[in-house]
């Protein structure tokens, strides 16, 4: 369908003779949206009215927010026309909706229903161990979607940590991962918090497993320590093993589960309640921006319709994501998994296979580390790379030094604006080992701080980008087969593991025969 | 001059018709060479027989290996000829050749005799504070190469850790970077060791004064506590200031720099001398197997040429490198840097713009994880990304479980292995959303346990990849002349921070008033 809307037919012609990137104040003052506290400036966007045009409506011809209107109210839309799919609703805004509950639709006032109900058990659950002090540490089990999101937002919220807490994450099914976080752990004042939704997770289950025989052999009730996040009626719901179970539903897929429980137990931990709802607010507010028909009002789409004009029409097959915030660490992990899980897919919402690009590569690291890693090949190599600056006005901590007359916040956003600049504008000179070519697009996301209530902002604009890519691109966004064929291979070279006479997979077995050494 | 070698030509014209890649026991079997404890089985890679042949013959045209040898002995080679550029040898290797000293050549003996006097130093200052035990942690203040590859090694070595010692990373010139480390830090238990060549980087400067300021406010002697790791001669050389300075040279470069004092005070402190030595001696090793002319029994070379086949011919951009071991976790992050620092180049080594693709984009992180955040792309995905896994068939605590007849080491594996199947052969389906096109190419590097000689030789593995891909792209992979045009401009705009009256940069103007709010 994508290549079938006109404007797309529009798009590829403006591509022929396109326009270097000439950047002038002007242009920096005027390629900006303001929303939640944030600006996006896209002035280093190799772009111009005409494309801004033709994205508009192309946003408007795939019906881009209507879709987005219903996935909010809880439309099946997580679906593959014609053949067996998950078929459900996709629901994790609802999780947010928990203020004035603006949707209206019976699937969304249910599931807010329910989101509520799991925040007033967390906020008695944080009440009783704030009262009770026992614990001091939590250890967060889970992987993929129930480990990403949760240690993206610990790692940028940490700033507002609980005085005497702290929160490690065990993921990998390598064993090591374990070992190693039990090894640096006190378990008499540890939490353990298991999260999966189907209740059936190999990695997760093994490492709970894993943890809970030490809490055995140190002779500590299970009982008290350990605590579920998982789909209600799935085989981890069960009080009689855990102190307390919370609910996620099929509607929220893991990796837009951060703003349900799978973050929440955690981050109520560490931050407290109050912050924790801070964070539901921004991004609820983010969530109502995504509904702005007007896509030079809505920022969420337009990154989207910019990110859409570097993949299909300038043909780049990478996103560089980089927070110019220490405390962002962990958040490019957590998008590219939201937005390669979400759009590397091959077939259209009918199951017919597509022509055109879908998801690029999303990768990253924080600037100015970033700076004194990969930059030589973003400005000088071979291979045009869109990125993504984040950065903030305010330090988290305030705790910086002046020298030479400026501080740390100043040299790093000082070079944070200089990247963007010299990406666009590049430089000649006579010595050709110092010729930058420039128009290498970039677009600028500004905030005033990294709090809480900014931090869900930022979460959902992502979130509500990808979505918009998936519509715009008429795929599902939301489901995930492709993970399925390394599994059942897996299990079968397990099969071998476990039984070397197996002779059920010849490649397996010689595969493993190359182990033997 | 890439495009020009006969063997170019011969294999474009194999790109043709390409097989797809039919996976066998016989060919899993036969396509796998073994060095230093490592094997590396190529039989996932879109190859057959000729394709490799005429990689061979490209190895051979561009003089691979007689340039890796012209590297060790330390001709000039970072150099643009012609042109004003760096003009230095290049001689990490040196730094590891301090065994029984194989190179023969003036240059090479006085970089190994230079090497043996830090190693020397290093020996007595372990001892030193070994005896006196006044330290507990130890505080890296460096950032790029002072620090991506110094953290890699520390987080793969972890396990090694001599007991109550640990180390922390200060890097980015973001204040909360330094503030949430120092929040968690005892100072007077901690020593600093502040990295930086030329003594000038502004990052690690700033962040210096800023952890010296709170020593200084905690009445504690600096003089005790800071060691300095520099060029011999730069403004941080000065023995007033630090309790030792140990040095590395200008034929050292940041990104190769892990095996000397910039990872080795750093790794000697956390796993002791010993273990450094192993370290050094993998490493070595590597560098020796580096010189094989076969690039049948040459890993390095071999990989390097298999790179050079997706890059170049199947047109693949970019490179997921994927370590099924959690302690690899910051590894991917130092090969990014090493890399696409190294060859991410436009001009080859007489200044002339080249046509061909040079340095592809390195990103991953660690599996399982990975297959539970961007393995859906990876299958399924319209781009298609060339994998390097890495594997150990041990772990490292040996802190294992079994559930359901394996251990979570043998189910680590079991995924390893499947997801290079998985990718390769691919699997049909009436459902077309579970169809798995295959033929998505991938190597597996097998090591037998990650501990210090195996880091070394990984290490050494994938630095010397990076060195022939450069040499047959006929560029110099040992400068950066990209970082610097953003280095211009962050000066500029730190000019504006500092006198907002200043009108020389009306762009970053522009882009700083967006902060104002």
């Amino acid at each position: 369908m994508f290549e079938k809307y006109p404007a797309t037919v529009k798009l590829r012609n403006l591509t022929d003779n396109i326009d270097d990137i000439v950047l002038t104040p002007e242009r920096i003052e005027r390629m900006c949206v303001e929303s939640c506290g944030f600006k996006m400036i896209y002035s280093s966007e190799r772009v111009n009215d005409d494309i801004l045009e033709g994205l508009s409506c192309l946003a408007e011809e795939s019906r881009a927010v209507e879709k987005m209107h219903a996935m909010q109210r809880g439309d099946v839309i997580n679906t593959i026309e014609g053949y067996p799919s998950e078929d459900r609703p996709v629901l994790h805004t609802a999780m947010r909706d928990v203020f004035e509950e603006t949707i209206n639709s019976d699937k969304a006032h249910d599931a807010t229903g329910l989101a509520r109900k799991e925040i007033d058990k967390l906020k008695v659950f944080l009440e009783e161990i704030d009262t009770s002090e026992e614990f001091e540490e939590l250890i967060l089990v889970g992987i993929g979607g129930s480990d990403l999101g949760p240690r993206a937002l610990y790692h940028a919220l940490k700033a507002y940590q609980k005085p005497g807490r702290r929160v490690r994450f065990i993921s990998n099914v390598d064993p090591d991962d374990a070992a190693a976080v039990m090894q640096e752990t006190d378990i008499t004042k540890a939490l353990v918090v298991v999260v999966s939704k189907s209740g059936t997770t190999l990695e997760t289950l093994t490492n709970e497993q894993l943890v809970k025989a030490k809490f055995v052999a140190a002779g500590l009730d299970i009982t008290k320590h350990f605590v579920a996040v998982t789909g209600e009626g799935s085989p981890m719901d069960n009080s009689e093993k855990y102190r307390h179970c919370f609910y996620m539903w099929d509607y929220v897929g893991g990796r837009y589960s951060a703003t349900s429980m799978v973050g929440g137990v955690m981050l109520g931990f560490a931050i407290g309640f109050e912050n924790f709802m801070e964070v539901l607010k921004g991004a609820h507010d983010m969530d109502r921006t995504a509904l702005n028909k007007n896509m030079f009002e809505n920022p969420p789409l337009l990154s989207a319709m910019l990110g859409i004009w570097n993949r299909n029409f300038l043909k780049h097959q990478t996103v560089a994501i980089i927070p110019y915030s220490q405390a962002l660490v962990r958040f490019t992990a957590h998008l590219q998994q939201c937005d390669m899980e979400s759009n590397g897919k091959s077939i259209d919402k009918k199951g017919t296979p597509i022509t055109y690009e879908t998801g690029p590569i999303i990768w990253g690291e924080p600037g100015t580390n970033a700076q004194h890693s990969f930059y030589q090949l973003i400005h000088q190599g071979t291979t045009v790379v869109p990125v993504e600056f984040i950065g903030f006005s305010e330090s988290q901590y305030n705790d910086d030094i002046e020298l030479e007359g400026t501080t740390s916040q100043e040299k790093l956003l000082a070079n944070l604006l200089a990247q963007s600049v010299a990406l666009s504008v590049g430089k000649n000179s006579d010595n050709p080992n110092k010729v930058f070519s420039g128009n290498r697009p970039n677009r600028l996301i500004l905030g005033k701080k990294l709090d809480p209530y900014s931090m869900g902002v930022l979460l959902a604009f992502y979130e509500n980008k990808i979505a918009f890519q998936g519509f715009v691109w008429d795929i599902n966004s939301f489901d995930q087969e492709g993970v399925q064929l390394g599994k059942v291979l897996a299990n079968k070279i397990i099969d071998i593991f476990r039984d070397p006479s197996n002779d059920d997979f010849p490649l397996g077995k010689a595969m493993v025969s190359h182990l033997n050494y």
